[in-house]
């Protein structure tokens, strides 16, 4: 009834739009270590953030790759947003556009880890499609 | 005559097209203190990467703002792209808007720092025009 | 009367407590820049994070002054939280010595450039008393 | 006999203390490596700094949390430290609520590895007592 | 025939004789994800930069060890780095040397992580020798 | 007559050496701020680390600005290791040439911040000789 309610029902859906129904497990494994984490995460992140209409999904997951790849350790979540990537609509090409384009950025170490696991991750993805 | 030249030519030839006049007398500064320097800014990240056309002007933009904004030091830099993003079509909601979201990526310390040097540059912008 | 609301307070309500009256004026110049940033900073970080109590107040300045001299280049901020340190009982020495601890997470460049802001804000607080 | 034996000694035993008989297999692997290195990880980190009694161990292992959570990718180091703050008398809720706060200092990305590595530190911990 | 062909002969000859072998290997497994990135990174860090002979292959590789021991977490790109130093003419001590010195820029994660990488690296090599 | 006095002499020694008599008053600077912070700067990072005569001095030198380079906002103290680099017969490309290589490993916008204070302190240099 609250708003707060509202914030996770919307960051519950938009983390859906954007990773299908892996999202929902994702969150959970971070629920069980700690409930207050996984409200932020959702209704902060997902649920305010996303929200904002100003950008379209597509442009979000491209600027969540752009900040990802500039740090090169957090693979698991450049494999989560390339999937959200491609699910909002991009290219295999703009996404590994977006990475290369971070060496500019942020150099070789960093944008070559984030590039190989795109490389999983998007054959991951037509593997199973 | 060489691909080299032209790679001088596309990258001096695609900065002025995001960033205006400016971008010359910030690459002349640059130019003075080390060529190769040069060389390698405006052939390689300019000429070789905003060259390809998989990603448009507008996008390239903001995800030169979102990989600034998760580093936050670089306010000069900020500025530039700020007025770049503009120039290529963006609108002041869209460029706070990618700015607010690396807070998520980011933290607050780089992302406020980012945001206020990108309050700066709009308003200039906005008094200029 | 909404959820949200009660977090902008609180959110409000603890700056205040943390950094005294200088707080205001701080995020009202963040405001003016982009109102949806001022949200999340009040209500999220100081409204819901900081609102709870499982960490006191002291505690959660000294761990921001940690973060804080991880990075070096955030000195605005290094000198809100030294402020915010003192005001929730934090000595003098104390300070110093969580910065200087930060040598072993991040080096010497950072916490250098962290000291030095804390060494002007403590000053400036000592000569206001 | 000089005092940088005594640092050896202060140090090997403030780590004992704060993280039990672990310890000094972790130097012992490193001495392994580069004595000069086992030296001021053993003689400066521990030995010097962890020595000053102006924090108290309690508050140290939840600024050692702080600043390791902003990195995000030093998961070994991570888990050592919560077993850490365990030792020196923090529950579970306050080591999860220092990975938590420093969401705001440096995003998800890094306080996600860090609260996920923690939740396996915390479940190892448990499992064994 | 263009200056560009010369930029990935001179890239890949500047590759092998830093990492021997490996090298076309690994840059094979980049150019199977992008070969876009695959030219970025032979033409222009190999081939452009290392290229300019006013530093010497050891220093190169010295220089490159320090900037990965600063980041820490690409334990990848440290053993190769670790192996090209070898190559070059660096002793095992200079390695581990310039490892142990970036604790002063970076702080313990970082070069921990660095120097236990190296640390196999180094051992890997003495095995085959 | 203790080790510890030993180190420090060494330390401001080392400092002199490296960077002339303006070393002294650097860390008198930081002395007033923090004593403890003054010791584990001078006698370890100089004292120690610099002792290790595995590096020359001007191989220290360059490190020290590769790895400042990749950090990108510690202005002040790329200008100090610039001189220091001079000081001990680094010449003017390879100072450059160092902080050019650094691209490949952290990108323009920390590179070119050192660059341009780089050129700085090159220029006040060359003035005063």
């Amino acid at each position: 009834m609250t708003t707060e309610r509202q914030e996770e029902k919307d960051g519950l859906h938009n983390m859906e739009r954007h990773f299908g129904p892996h999202a929902k497990e994702y969150v959970e494994a971070i629920k069980k270590v700690s409930p207050e984490y996984y409200k932020i995460n959702v209704e902060w992140a997902y649920g305010n953030i996303y929200e904002n209409k100003v950008l379209d999904d597509k442009t979000r997951e491209l600027l969540a790759l752009a900040a990802l790849s500039c740090m090169g350790y957090p693979t698991n979540q450049i494999k989560v947003h390339v999937r959200g990537a491609i699910n909002c609509g991009a290219s295999r090409d703009e996404v590994l556009e977006v990475i290369r384009m971070m060496v500019a950025y942020a150099g070789f170490p960093s944008t070559t880890n984030a590039l190989m696991a795109a490389g999983e991750a998007l054959d991951e993805h037509e593997a199973e499609s």
